[in-house]
């Protein structure tokens, strides 16, 4: 019998993401779906590319049983359109990032307002499955990773795990436009982001802290200092984000990999490559490739991971923490390989 | 049991993405793939967006028992290597232009050389299910159609069936690069495309001869003449043909969408739409968007098809006929919704 | 002594494109420039390309003497913001398209308003020196022409007045997305243009009476009727337009080129090529290139226009009529080679 | 009286635009080229956005008399040829990279072959006018900077001559393709680089050196270490430069930018900015855009540098050089606003 799914603002980039994965899951199944200046209109005539979803009808509010909700509101909206279905026990995967810090206060200082539900940061789960998969699959309220933090927190998890590195991680992002959603403004107009590279919100994006908490909680040798700079390129789906941190001891770059090979040997989606890897060898699927190379005269670990944002950045890696949480066969929805070229 | 299927020349466009579709086929699954280059090579090492496929290596031939043969070659030496398997009663689906053309004479007019195998093309059939589905369901061999005709084809379909236009069917087409396949040379770098627009063999491209053959045929008045202009535009994959023709009498366009609609109402892929389609609502699937517009100034009928030159204008199709010939479900491996944005 | 120039509009794509080009225009200066919502800005702030501008500030009103007006405001917003200056003796060339059609009811049924001043429609002359290059030095009003127009008139000029042709003239046109202007929506947003071709506006696109009416004033065989077709490529710059009609009679492509060559042997900035021409070799410069093909077997003249269409498209061609109203140099301002790649 | 320009190797892309540029300067002028495989061909010809060159021919050596020879071959290859010239006395600005390193052994290490003309890496002055202006103007043998290192230094040269940072600095840059020349293989197809963000040669590439060499001379606390991670971003033209080191004491953002403002304030090209600048911002112009920015968590400064890497990164660079050093008005063909958007 399929997991029936709920999907709050699926005109967001992320919602209409999971619309699209939902489609074809053999084990799950979309059966509500939210938008508030959409409502009313078939999902396939908004998005012409779901049209096989026929007279399915974007709601005002979910109103049909559900067995979990995937909400793709922006931050800070979303945690109150998520309080009815967690106090009435419908399970709960929050796309958005108000689950995601621990801490209210560190909550309030990054995002500017009041946590709107802090009693309940105790019980979510941080949803990136080759860190946390049994807290998942126990979970009623995953907080989805941000897609920044995702590819960054994979890319350095097992040398801060192993002890490698020491001092501050410097993470230079690189991201396709798709990552600042359906409503951006006109920054991101053709004109302007075509044959264009820019750094924005240099040290002050609000993914830093969740790169470094996640981080911290699996260094041996306490907090993880972050230096988080995010930058727009021409591509619309895509983030690229390499690492940099001081090596402790000298090591080999093949004992490097070993060590990232040993972390990820369990991973249904993550996989060490030998070679730079490409951020389209991962476009459309649910794949995330690590890369760690070793600057010998610098004595830095360069770690790089990429993924495609919207899907192991945001609605394929919720689908995957569906998975989890329903006893679904991992990889259910997500076995499309990557569309490459 | 699934059906075997061997893919010759897998490291072309048109072949690795046969394999990325058969990954996730439920019904079908690759078993051997040729490749002259790199022959002994793990599949998912040249390419690593199926690395998924493990140790699977590309071979020299094709030396294991296969049930069906799919022939990404170049055109004219398709037929060459295709002509043992369809001797011992493999079934074929050529993806090169080799059996296209029904002509022999059409054949080296267009293409240079005399046909290699001439006693088969009265057995081929042209592999597009939208006119010739029962056809191909017991067809052994089957031509699969170029991504330029497909969607020109599809596009001009119902309106040359019904009798409504006359005189030269004018067909300007725009394609991404990857139409023009992974070996084409220094034309198609990157600084050279981007931010270009170029037409190329203005009348003389060998895909014009296959259009006008396939709407003769479905023509009430004879042959249809076709002044064929393709144009190279800055995008990887997608297909966007805009047909012209001279409307016999006025008719208005909701009339013209209806007759559109009837002729495809049994239609697994296509879908007439109300507004001008976008090669965007097609990538990575195998659905082909058609509309057809109505410029009433001219008494002029324009006619559009849009569809992702490698699944439904290569290797989606190439599958699709597979599902038929050998009674599959006709979506199966087919189901994924286009990757939008 | 420097002709001193205004710009109305500065903060559009076609206004800001005329402030680069007059900042290293020798005989020629920008004194002044309005911009509603940026008013009170520096020029250099409000667009860093346009940095050294230096304290530069966009305002509100001209204000200053200038001795001739380029007016880049929206269609229809136009004419009026001219006529104080064509009352005052001051000349005026107006991007926009207010003065283009020569007929008042022209204008009315195409842009859905009564003309804003009717009076000044006989002494506009159209601004396209290829044609009209004596005209435009003594005209005080020039109506510069639309970009979709200036690559389609280009293209079939010679053709059309050398009466090679007969029947619809079918014209397909490919346009980079800044065509559609600074302002424009969401519907240009980079995740929606990049790796997408699509049609719009099919046979009601306002150029459409443009382009009938220039070349029906060329015709040796009265009115030309005109189908006009265009569509949004991934790209920022450049429109390609592929004009299509019937030949009169059998001519062979080298005289066709021969009669081409003929009709632009005095051209400043057209030129006729032998291979079918790339927009990207006219990017950032005012060429226009024209290549005339003939499909043998359909009996059709396939004519194509390329050029950069907020160049030759807009600004330059504006610059290049003030070239010549004031007697300057031809090419002052203009000297400027395509940016390739 | 215009000073007379060879252009060694035109038919790459800094050799061509080298050309373009000539084209158009009031002073100087191109007066030979050569090039192998295209010798013999029409410089307008070969490359069509080059036209207004008519006849001017590619010749296999340069047999004219020039005042200053530009040599944009291959590096290891680029010595060779300049050497008859530097032997008789004609000045030579070398955009390989056969002049930039100090010590022939760093040579042999990084390019893997012996330096082909050591006893002249002594009178040769690296090509950066806002480091070297006065010893530029009196050099004949100009060693052109490489375009990544053009924009790194610039981006840290102020930072480290003020002695504000300490420890490795870490130089993440990303490039258009053209930075790979146009003769660079299949990995640069357009199929392979759209929508693809890639990192290569970590730690490895031979532009780390001479970041480290020309900040190690500016550095009043010895040398400084690089780690350089370059990465391909899809676009054409653009190199953005983000360097990261650790600051020596707090300090805020204005009182950095008052620092880098001091240091550039007489230079012709390179300008401070306010914001992050974008890389688009630059393109077809000789402008480098520089903004540092505070992390003040992490008291990290981060640099950036932006600028077109074929003009102000390789020929834009090598025109003002010339401008230096025949005494010429330093932006004399330089002075065209960068082409935007």
């Amino acid at each position: 019998m399929a997991v029936n799914v709920g999907v709050i603002n699926v005109t967001g980039f992320a919602g209409m993401e999971a619309a699209r994965i939902l489609w074809a899951h053999p084990e799950a199944r979309l059966v509500a779906a939210t938008g508030r200046s959409l409502a009313g209109q078939k999902l396939g005539e908004a998005f012409p590319h779901l049209a096989e979803y026929g007279d399915f009808t974007i709601q005002p509010e979910i109103d049909v049983d559900v067995d979990v909700v995937l909400s793709a509101l922006p931050t800070a909206e979303s945690a109150q359109a998520c309080l009815p279905f967690i106090r009435s026990g419908v399970r709960v995967v929050d796309i958005a990032a108000d689950f995601r810090l621990n801490s209210p206060d560190a909550f309030e200082e990054w995002f500017g307002k009041k946590h709107p539900a802090p009693e309940l940061l105790d019980q979510a789960v941080y949803g990136l499955p080759e860190l946390n998969a049994s807290a998942i699959a126990e979970s009623k309220l995953v907080a989805n990773p941000g897609c920044y933090p995702e590819a960054s927190i994979l890319a350095m998890a097992p040398a801060i795990a192993a002890g490698l590195v020491e001092g501050q991680v410097i993470v230079d992002a690189k991201s396709g436009v798709s990552g600042a959603g359906r409503g951006s403004g006109g920054g991101f107009g053709y004109a302007n982001v075509n044959e264009d590279v820019s750094a924005y919100k240099i040290g002050v994006h609000n993914h830093q802290p969740e790169i470094a908490q996640e981080l911290s909680k699996l260094s041996p040798h306490g907090a993880v200092d972050v230096t988080f700079v995010p930058h727009l390129v021409p591509m619309t789906r895509g983030i690229h984000a390499t690492c940099y941190a001081k090596l402790k001891t000298s090591i080999s770059q093949d004992a490097v990999i070993d060590i990232y090979r040993e972390f990820y040997k369990d991973a249904t989606f993550t996989r060490v490559t030998d070679a730079p890897p490409h951020t389209k060898n991962t476009v459309g699927s649910n794949f995330c490739l690590v890369h760690p190379a070793v600057d010998e005269r610098g004595g830095v670990l360069v770690a790089i991971g990429v993924l495609d944002n919207l899907v192991k950045g945001a609605a394929g890696q919720a689908i995957e923490n569906v998975n989890l949480m329903f006893g679904l066969s991992p990889r259910a929805g997500l076995e499309q390989l990557p569309v490459f070229p």
